[in-house]
């Protein structure tokens, strides 16, 4: 395979985003559950404050290859805060295309992920997995995360549509 | 009891947050993990791209009465991002000083929280519970809340220390 570049994405590379947020949803057969927009994904990502950062994977076509380089995956992630220990790194999402795997690129986005991670003087990396993908849970202790709903019985909770609105007396 | 107002911190509340979140600390048997100072408060969450938003619950003294107001509880809060429905809300952690509870002093800082979500565009609204406390699922679920670990089965990981250090080859 060619060689691959980590970069963090620009605002240029969000209709290739989105194109694999569809794909990662229609593999957990969810894709009808995507309402995110292209412009929402520029507004949100690329203005003053950012909601959240993006890496892309992209593979470069080697010396006299007629295509251009193309991504791949990507690791979408944004800055959480610990009361006990302060900033906080939480990947959302990440993903490669099922025909690029094997090849050690999702380990390169986690590895960035983490590098980023330090130089913000983040003091966790946290994610969540659904509890039937045991290959990235077993995937991840490997790498030396613990399981914290496991552990210490974490539940995650969600509003959503009318119950906000009810919470919010609107 | 006098009149309770839910408001914005100020960064001059960061001392008063910070005995509030070792209170809480404390009330779980936790309070050697409590690593966070005021200064690091101070910094993450008052300089120009904040880590975190933070509520506060004061007791306004009826008039007349000599002691200034007084800060009994907290919501600290963040902004997450899902690449299915864009902006959401995360409520790190909420806390009412045991003296002031029975008085919907939570549910006020609960409501403010999905007013602000509501405000800056977020389609959700999320918060962690341990799975003993149980009043608290309780609660959450009376007011609307899903649990999405029971309902799909997301697990919270997290990578700490040596093995961040180590993903990110430092």
């Amino acid at each position: 395979m060619a060689s691959v570049l980590i970069r963090e994405a620009k605002e240029g590379d969000c209709g290739n985003i989105l194109r694999l947020i569809r794909e990662l949803a229609e593999y957990e057969k969810l894709s009808d559950q995507v309402k995110i927009s292209e412009e929402a994904l520029r507004a949100d990502g690329f203005g003053e404050n950012p909601f959240y950062h993006c890496l892309v994977a992209e593979i470069l076509p080697a010396p006299g290859e007629p295509q251009g380089p193309c991504v791949v995956g990507y690791g979408l992630y944004y800055f959480i805060y610990s009361t006990w220990k302060g900033r906080n790194i939480y990947l959302e999402d990440i993903y490669v295309k099922p025909e690029y795997r094997g090849h050690g690129i999702g380990s390169k986005i986690i590895k960035k992920v983490a590098e980023v991670a330090l130089d913000k003087g983040c003091s966790q990396f946290r994610l969540s997995v659904l509890d039937w993908n045991k290959r990235a849970m077993d995937l991840y202790k490997a790498l030396g995360a613990q399981d914290l709903t496991e552990a210490e019985g974490w539940h995650s909770f969600r509003f959503e549509g009318e119950a906000m609105r009810e919470l919010a007396g609107k």
